[in-house]
């Protein structure tokens, strides 16, 4: 149907988290037709030198540029407190909100024996590693999911047995949602978990 | 907030259509997270790769890897109609009806004073040169917005004293759709383009 050099352009695009094959021949079509060739190397050299750049941090395993990270490397966090992601993308989620001010680390996945996801493919033993100087909390803010939680379990049990507290993020009704069309479970947990006004 | 190669990568896969900051920061921590090295090298090497192969057809300004394009090229193709399209996809889009057997010609646009974008900054001198041989009609399958429909109507206004057929494809309710649903408009142009059954 397309040339060759287009199909295989779209066909790298369709790979892509959140791009169907519909948007990824729009994107196709739009580098081909309204980028300059400029733009177009442009593109390609970011997606290379980003992946090269970017790297693990060796000891909260976040997406950095330097290693230790900003965050690890930074005399203003507190370093008596870590708290447990999944993915990068939820360390900057956290950190978009300005509250937290502890040390991170990334999993990387979520425990998961339906997709084979087993402990030694989650970066937990970097995490124990980590556990010996000072540190006084764990928060575990894996994702509210069956997975998620899962592995906020199995990772409290090994750390518990520490004398470290292990915390968990709230679950409850979203700020600005509407109680109506809350699920049950999480009105379960709204109620489970609530407050003294 | 990000580290600069992120926060570059982000803002490379923003600027593309139909993807938004939340899918750009979505989709660049996906390649730095679970992509291989190979596969980003592959990916930005796919982009390079196509930039450079696909040219304009020097006959239809279609996209294309060899000159003039397979369709322009082809034996087959019933020489003696010219079918006018704003882009490239569609044509792709018109190709997979599998009906159409006459050559195309792309515009790489549609007129708009709004924008900008005039007479000279679309196809049409390409078009008009080609109207030469043998040429009996020039069918306007232009996008029936208001900038496409202008643009056919310009166009076949010069067409026209030249004695070619011009046609416009017809606006109607989609198949499938439900009246219902249709706007005012599409169904004024339904009832006016009605036929014999």
């Amino acid at each position: 149907m397309h040339a060759v050099p287009i199909e295989k352009l779209i066909e790298q695009f369709e790979q892509l988290p959140g791009i169907g094959r519909k948007s990824a021949e729009r994107i196709a079509f739009h580098i081909l037709d309204f980028m300059s060739a400029e733009q177009a190397s442009a593109m390609a050299q970011t997606i290379s030198e980003a992946k090269t750049k970017i790297k693990f941090c060796s000891v909260c395993q976040n997406l950095t540029e330097k290693d230790p990270c900003e965050i690890c490397g930074s005399e203003k966090r507190d370093k008596t407190t870590i708290c447990v992601v999944e993915n990068p993308k939820d360390v900057s989620a956290i950190e978009k909100t300005n509250e937290y001010h502890g040390l991170y680390h990334v999993l990387h996945g979520a425990l998961s024996p339906m997709d084979g996801i087993s402990p030694e493919d989650i970066k937990i033993s970097e995490l124990l590693m980590r556990l010996n100087n000072g540190i006084k909390e764990v928060i575990m803010a894996t994702n509210p999911t069956v997975n998620g939680t899962a592995t906020a379990v199995y990772i409290s049990k090994l750390i518990q047995p520490m004398g470290i507290r292990v915390t968990r993020i709230a679950h409850g009704v979203p700020v600005g949602g509407d109680l109506e069309y809350a699920d049950e479970i999480t009105l379960i947990k709204a109620i489970e978990g609530r407050q003294n006004m």
